[in-house]
Parts: C-alpha cells; sequence; structure tokens
C-alpha cells in the first residue's frame, strides 16, 4: 500500500496533503497515508489515457475480452486483501464484501461475453445503388465505436462493486475506452489495491498500463478538475445528488461539453394497492423492512416512501413494519459523513409537524460506532403536501408510510414524485387492472417498474435498467448496470463508400465476427455479396 | 394563413408583437403578420403535450404508423401551396423546395415502416429462475418506451425537411412523444402550412391535436421559455453554434435538466492524400466545388476546408477548383442575418494576413438580393496555427485550402480539428494503408467518414450518422437523421416480475408482433415459453 496515484502504471505523490481511511466502526484511521492529487498529475493521468486511446480502441474484440476475464480472474484470485480492506474502510461485514467482490468478478465476464458474442455494436449496412436517379445511392455502413478517455466515480456504498473495478470501468474497457479512476475517499485503500488487480490483468494480456490510471483525493477540487481536463471524452458517477450535479454542470459548462453519466438520488417508493394490503399486508410489511435496513439502508434502491390507502390493511401493514422496524439493531454506515447527514436528517423529520414516528430500533445506535438505528415515519397525503421533505432521499433505513383517503390522491401523489430508478407496486392482478391510470403515471417517473417485490437487489444482464428520470440519473436513456450500460461511452461512426478492407471488422463484407446486423433493412448475420 | 399559434389545433394570438417572412430574393415582407407567442401560450402548449402524452404513448404501433404515412400522404397532396411559400420565405429555387417536399414524405414512411418492423424498440427479456441460489433470480424484461413532451427547433435552411414536419417531429411521434414545434421565424409561413398538414393527417387517423402545438416568434425569450418549461421531456434543435449552446445551456442549468439534442456547428474538412491527387487532382475539384456552392453553401455538412501536401497535384486541385469557383454565379442566401454574417465573415478572411485568396465568383454578387458569391482562399499549416478562425464554420459558400509540408502537419492539423459531422477522404487504397495513423484521428474528430465523395447529401435510411463530435453535435451518441434518430426520444423502462398482460406488448411472452429480442442472452423471435 503506497498511498500514492497510478498514472498509467506509474506512481507519483507531488502533493504532502494526506487523508487517511477511517474504520467507521471505531472511528480509527487506517494505516496508510493518501496523497491528493495535484493539478499536474491529474493532467498526466487523463492525457496518458488520451495518449493510450488510438491503440486501445485498435485492439481486437478478443484481446478486450480476455483483459475482462483476467479482471475477473485477479479479483477472485486476490484472497482477503480486497475483501478485508473494504470491509476496514466501510465498515461492510465480510460476507458483503465477498458477495461485492463475486459481483465485480461476473459483471467483468459478463461484458467478456458480451463482446464475443458482438452483436452489441450495432452494426449497420445500406449497400450502394449506383444506378438509382436521380443521384447514385451511396454505401453507408455505420457501427458503435468508442469515445475516449472515461473519468469514473465510484460508489461509497459498494466499494468493490462499484467502484475502481465496477460496471463503469469493465464496460469502459469493453468499448475500448481508456479509464481514469477518481478514487472513493472514503475507501481508499481499496481502490489502491482494485487498481494493483487493474494493471495486474492488463499485464497478463500484454496491454499497456497506460489504458489505465488512478488518481485520489478527498477535496472537491480533484473530482473538478478531471471533468474540467479537455481531453477526457467523458465520466460515469455513482454518489448524491448534491456531488452528482455539481460534476455534471461543470462538465456541461466546458468549452467542449462531455456527457455526464450520473446515478444520483432515488426516494424507489413502494405503492401498496388495495387487493394487496387485504390479502397479505403483513407479509408485504416483513418483506419492505427487509429491504429497508439491507445494507443499513445504503442502497441506491432503498426504499424511502410506501404509500397505501387508508384501511384495515395499511394499519396491519404499519402494525408489522413498525415491530419489525424496532426489532432491527442498529448498525455502523459507510463513513462519519453519511451518519452526520442521517442523524440530521433524522432530526428534521422528528421535528416535523406533519410527520409523525411509528416505529424506531428499540436498541439504541452508538455514534461513536456511526451507527444507524431504523426509522419509520408516516404521514397523510395533506401532510406530504405541504412538507415535501420525504419526497427528497435520505439515505439510510428510513421511510415514510404515506396515508391517502381515496383513489384520486394515489395519483395526485404519483404525478409529485420525482424520477426514481425504481418504483415498486404490490397488487394482484385486478389491482393492476383497476390501477391502469397510476401505473401509467408510475412509468413516467421509473426506470425499473416491480410487482409484488422490492427494489434493493440489481440483477446484471440484458434487459436490466439501472436508471431513472432526474434525479435519479442525469440522462434517462442510460443505465450504469447491465449489458446496455456500454451505450453510455460509445457512438456511431458512419463510412460511406469506404473500402472493405479499412472498415472496422463489424463492418465488413465477410461479417467475419458472425453478429447480427441490420442489412439493407433486413436483420442478419448473413455476409454481405 | 392566420399568424397566430396553434396550441393543441387551438388559434391564439395573445401579443400584438408581430413580424413578417421576407423574400430575401427581394427584401420584401410577405403578407400575413405573424404573432410572437405569449409566455402563457407558450405554457400551454407545453401543458396540453404533457396532458395528451398517457394517452398518445397508449396508441398502438400501428395507429402511430398510420399517422406518420398519413403525414406523407398529406404533404404530398398539398399542390404547390408549402413548395411555394417555402421559396419566397428562403429563396430556394423551387427544385429545391420539391426535393425537400418529397424528402420530408419519404422519411415520415421510413418510421412507419420502422414501427411496424418494432424490433427498433429493443426489447429484453431475462425470465425467472426461481430455483437459483442464494436468491431466486427475478423476471426483468425492458424496451424503449416514449420520454414525453419534446420541443423542435427546426433548421433555417431546409424548411421542409429539417422543419416542422422533419425527422425530429416524425422520430417523435413514432416513439410516442408529443411535439411543440419552435417555427423558425425566417419561414414562418411555411410552418403554418406544415402545422396545417400535421393536424390534417392527426385527424385523419383520429388522434388528439392535442400531440401538436406551433409557437412562433422571432425572439430568444419564446425559444428559451420553450426549453425551460418544466413539462417538457427533451428538445431537438438544428441551427447555429451560438443559438443551439444557448439553448443546450438553459436544458442543462433548469432544475431538471432535459437532454438537449443540438446539430450546430461543422466544417466538414476534405482531406486529399498523395495518390489520389496524382491520379486525379481536376474531376476531384470539380466534385468538391459542386459540393461547396450546393444550396449557395447552406448545408451543415457544407465542405468549410481542404488538406492536401503541397505537391504538383495540390496546385492543379487549386488551379481547378479556382475556375470552378469563379464560374459560379453568386445566388441568394437564406435570409438576411446570414448573408450579413458571410459577407462579415468574408470581409475579416480577406484582411488576415494568414490567408491568401485563390479565387471568387467574377460576376459580382447583388446585396439587395441576399446573394453571396462563392470564395477560396488558402493557407499554410503554420498560417491555420496562428489564425485558426478558418477552424470555424463560416455559414455559405466558402472553403480554404490548407498546404502541409509534410506527414507530420497533416496529423498535428487533424488533431487540431473540431468535431464534425463528416470528414471525406481522397485517397487510393494504398494511401488508406499509408496513412491509417491519420483515419485514426479523423475518426475521433466526426460522425461520418466519406471516401473519394463528398459531404453534402444525406441518405435517410438505418446506417446513416448525421452527428458528431462537439461542435457537430451537443451530444455525438445521437443522430438527427436516419432510423436511429427515434433513439433520442425513448428511455429503457424496465418490468421485473410484471405480469405478462400488462407489460407492453413488445415484452409480452408471445412476442404478438414477431420483433427480434433478445431472449436470455439469445437474439430471437421466438414467443417465451
Amino acid at each position: 500500500m503506497t498511498g500514492t496515484q497510478y498514472l498509467g502504471g506509474a506512481q507519483s505523490a507531488e502533493l504532502n496533503d494526506t487523508f487517511h481511511g477511517i474504520d467507521p466502526r471505531n472511528g480509527s484511521e487506517i494505516s496508510t497515508a493518501f496523497h491528493e492529487a495535484s493539478p499536474s498529475e491529474i493532467d498526466r493521468a487523463v492525457s496518458i489515457a488520451a495518449g493510450a486511446f488510438d491503440s486501445f480502441r485498435a485492439t481486437s474484440i478478443e484481446t478486450r475480452a480476455k483483459l475482462l476475464d483476467a479482471i475477473a480472474e485477479e479479483i477472485l484470485a486476490q484472497g482477503t486483501a480486497l475483501t478485508e480492506r473494504a470491509s476496514a474502510e466501510t465498515g461492510h461485514p465480510m460476507p458483503r464484501c465477498e458477495m461485492e467482490r463475486d459481483r465485480a468478478a461476473n459483471q467483468s465476464r459478463v461484458f467478456a461475453k458480451l463482446l464475443r458474442e458482438g452483436s452489441w455494436c450495432d452494426a449497420r449496412i445500406d449497400v450502394a445503388d449506383p444506378g438509382r436517379t436521380p443521384i447514385p445511392k451511396p454505401d453507408v455502413r455505420s457501427v458503435m465505436r468508442p469515445i475516449g478517455p472515461i473519468a469514473v466515480y465510484g460508489a461509497s456504498n459498494f466499494p468493490i462493486a462499484i467502484s475502481v473495478l465496477g460496471s463503469d470501468t469493465v464496460s469502459a474497457f469493453a468499448s475500448g475506452c481508456p479509464v481514469v479512476i477518481k478514487g472513493h475517499p472514503a475507501h481508499p485503500g481499496t481502490c489502491e489495491i482494485a487498481a494493483g488487480i487493474a494493471y495486474a490483468a492488463i499485464q497478463k494480456v500484454g496491454l499497456s498500463p497506460e489504458i489505465f490510471s488512478l488518481v485520489q483525493g478527498r477535496s472537491h477540487r480533484v473530482g473538478l478538475e478531471l471533468v474540467q481536463h479537455p481531453l477526457l471524452a467523458g465520466a460515469a458517477f455513482t454518489g448524491s445528488l448534491g456531488g452528482g450535479r455539481a460534476l455534471f454542470d461543470a462538465a456541461n459548462n466546458r468549452e467542449v461539453p462531455i456527457p455526464f453519466y450520473a446515478e444520483m438520488g432515488s426516494i424507489n417508493p413502494i405503492f401498496l394497492l388495495p387487493g394487496a394490503l387485504k390479502e397479505r399486508a403483513e407479509s408485504i410489511a416483513n418483506g419492505f423492512v427487509t429491504s429497508l435496513t439491507m445494507g443499513v439502508g445504503q442502497f441506491c434502491t432503498n426504499p424511502g416512501m410506501v404509500v397505501g390507502l387508508e384501511s384495515e390493511g395499511l394499519a396491519k401493514f404499519n402494525q408489522t413494519a413498525s415491530a419489525a422496524v424496532e426489532s432491527w439493531a442498529p448498525a455502523t454506515m459507510l463513513h462519519a459523513g453519511i451518519h452526520e447527514a442521517y442523524e440530521s436528517g433524522i432530526s428534521e423529520r422528528e421535528k416535523s409537524d406533519s410527520l409523525e414516528l411509528l416505529a424506531k430500533s428499540s436498541s439504541p445506535a452508538d455514534p461513536a460506532k456511526s451507527e444507524a438505528a431504523a426509522y419509520l415515519f408516516t404521514t397523510s397525503h395533506k401532510g406530504l403536501m405541504e412538507d415535501d421533505s420525504t419526497l427528497a432521499e435520505l439515505f439510510g433505513p428510513v421511510s415514510t408510510v404515506v396515508k391517502c383517503d381515496a383513489r384520486a390522491q394515489l395519483l395526485e401523489l404519483a404525478e409529485r414524485l420525482e424520477g426514481s430508478l425504481s418504483i415498486s407496486v404490490h397488487g394482484t392482478e385486478a389491482d393492476l387492472a383497476e390501477y391502469g391510470d397510476l401505473i401509467a403515471v408510475l412509468e413516467r417517473k421509473a426506470g425499473r417498474l416491480i410487482f409484488n417485490g422490492y427494489p434493493v437487489g440489481i440483477e446484471v444482464n440484458d434487459s436490466i435498467h439501472h436508471g431513472g428520470p432526474y434525479p435519479a440519473t442525469a440522462h434517462a436513456h442510460f443505465t450504469s448496470i447491465g449489458t446496455r450500460s456500454i451505450s453510455r461511452f460509445v457512438r456511431p461512426v458512419c463510412y460511406q463508400d469506404w473500402p472493405d478492407a479499412a472498415l472496422p471488422e463489424a463492418l465488413q463484407n465477410a461479417n467475419p465476427q458472425g453478429i447480427l446486423r441490420i442489412v439493407n433493412g433486413e436483420r442478419t448475420r448473413d455476409a454481405v455479396s
């Protein structure tokens, strides 16, 4: 562990300004001082990545697939160095860190498989017709190509699976984009170990270390200078709305704006429809509290609001959920900053005239261990309209049950929601049919609609969408998880009357990779004759 | 012709502030005063569109395809009202307006065909596995869904094909998004006639006129208030870098930012490689001047720069191109504002120490007719590095030949280029192989690479890409022309464990439309069993 930057593989530590990882379970500093990246180190990181772009994007599909497989192998070959450091720096129990490790390895392999299949690149061909009148028709072909050096700002809550070697990095590598990581200041040691894994994998497949850099820093300056670097082509971010929006603004205010893909705040409402409440209020309540408290409520998809019609079923839901919240033992949050924000948010809610406390963990939370108790509040539709602070995310194991008196209030509340990553609906199939108008509104508000389930837990596959209308993300067309996430780092390049041998393989007549293409309007794996 | 706004079909004219279309061929006002849209009219336009969104996106694929077919039919059934008004308001000769009319009808049909085939929506399905350990695998499906009301800012240079009924509008309609048009102030009458066509088509298929509105205005206020409206979901713009950037900034600075898809400035360089110059300098020069002067140089893809190595071939190119430029008769530009900007840009270039005038139209241009002469300048690599004004677009029939002394200068110049919609390369296949490093740089700078051809002229098909790195567009992932353009107005919506009957048709087990989907990682048209 060195505490330095890694610039295309070379260590650098120009500034004496240092910081430490902190074990949130006891507030103690973890060994190794990490150096803040200097302006010139940030400049070198991006310049090196830009210099490596032409050769990296010219690598074969198979080379990049091997890189992703090697990352997966090196992650799993680490022993406990990575997971133990992540556990110390985040307070996550070891089984959670092991789950993240396996998830990170798995998602790297998912992108290797995506590359080998090859059709993701959306190759399209319209062949020439020299005899067309009034003007001859040219040969036109296009395919997705990488955009350039990408900055990755990892999440605090997934130190392994959504950080240095997370979905952002492996999807950028898959596309052929070099990556500059802004290490998360709450788990700098985990970031350095993961960078070592990246370099080991890069070396194993014989690529240049210049495709990967790590800069560390706890000041906003480091993140800001990175996104403002003229040679950067795009960025991916997972974190808070405040931090994400500041960097999004900086990305757009550049002389040459770049896409800034941010996954930010989301309250992930759960709607309880009457049929479901009547049938199984208690089991829904228990499932809800499990989802609410998992990972100490520190998931992007944590359910921060529950909505239902005043009824016997809702009373039963509240009673069962309250009991489950009370019996949940306080646990350590990711770091002191998140813990303080949670405590201050809870204290505001406790003071609010429109919110009523339904339940909280019966065991006390120990502030010295950055522990959070679980809280369940309730309010009425009217109360929510008067004080809409509940509509904003408060990171941690807290949620609010909103009681509505009438169907119209459900609709009004749904319209009032900001964008979320997910919205869950508990209902019978008859409920779904009866509340079609409500579902239509909810579809406008979320990236993922869940039926009779809970938001926490995201599959890594082709069909998942982990995105949603603002503020869930900065651009709802894109996802940060699943194979669709590669589209953030590519753009179509079109070749007109370009000689076959000089075309990217995906567009060549022979279709050497056998991918599915659109040829003269038909979807086919056939060669172009 | 009324000169009013059309708000969901209803006429409105709240302000007495009016303006006229002007015939640029003589500077005369064309009859009908057009009213600037008031703040409340803009609010109504977007509110009506937002109110119509839920029912419009619930329409069947076939209904929307019929709407697009009806638009094509109504355009062609117009007789000469549309084309004559467009000609009067833009100075475009009638054949050009007829070409645009046919192009507009054709592109509407292209989207009808895209809808009926149906696979564009990128449906993906991963079925459940309740037996998976440690946690059961949910059923996850996702498909592209429309994002909401779209503002369209049409282009001055394509009053029919890239304006009220252009690619932006028909691709938004295809996706299921209502549209609010900001009429172009240089062709307000053409916009009103086209709005009438839209309403006729909407009525023909029995849809609500609320999915379409037209607001007029020559002030920046109207465009700005439109993009700032809280219920707007996105916007598409074709125009200048200055105007596009101002609206892009406004879209990003909203409390809830929205995607602003802008097609802006592009110089579309042409690179002349040695083999081609040796073989056919003269024919390339003639083709180049045809492309340069087409439409009085007022295409987004106009070739504003030519680059070659100092050689006998380049001298011959200059000689031939100069002769062609001299013999080109000045012609009327779109409007007085564009004409003034052109004259002022030319006058700056004439004064520049680093530029040398090679040729200009030998007939004089008549300023009373807003006529532009063609100009061809030349400079050296050194001259360009000293005065890089040539690197910015000057709208009109002007280009600059940049002579390089050495291969390294070609590369340096290529690196210096801003993003363009297109870059053309003239060469032999041996040239292409020899200049692989140059081509790699050019790929980073353009959306479309053309071999032995010229940039003007864009096919409307699956494979075209009319986009490119900034400032060519605001987001290089997206195109404004071709079937890919529909992706601007959609986002993935994911359904987890959602009952089959309540899913969008594209995701239902039976695959009723027979579209190509990704099912458990395989691309197939099969039903899910």
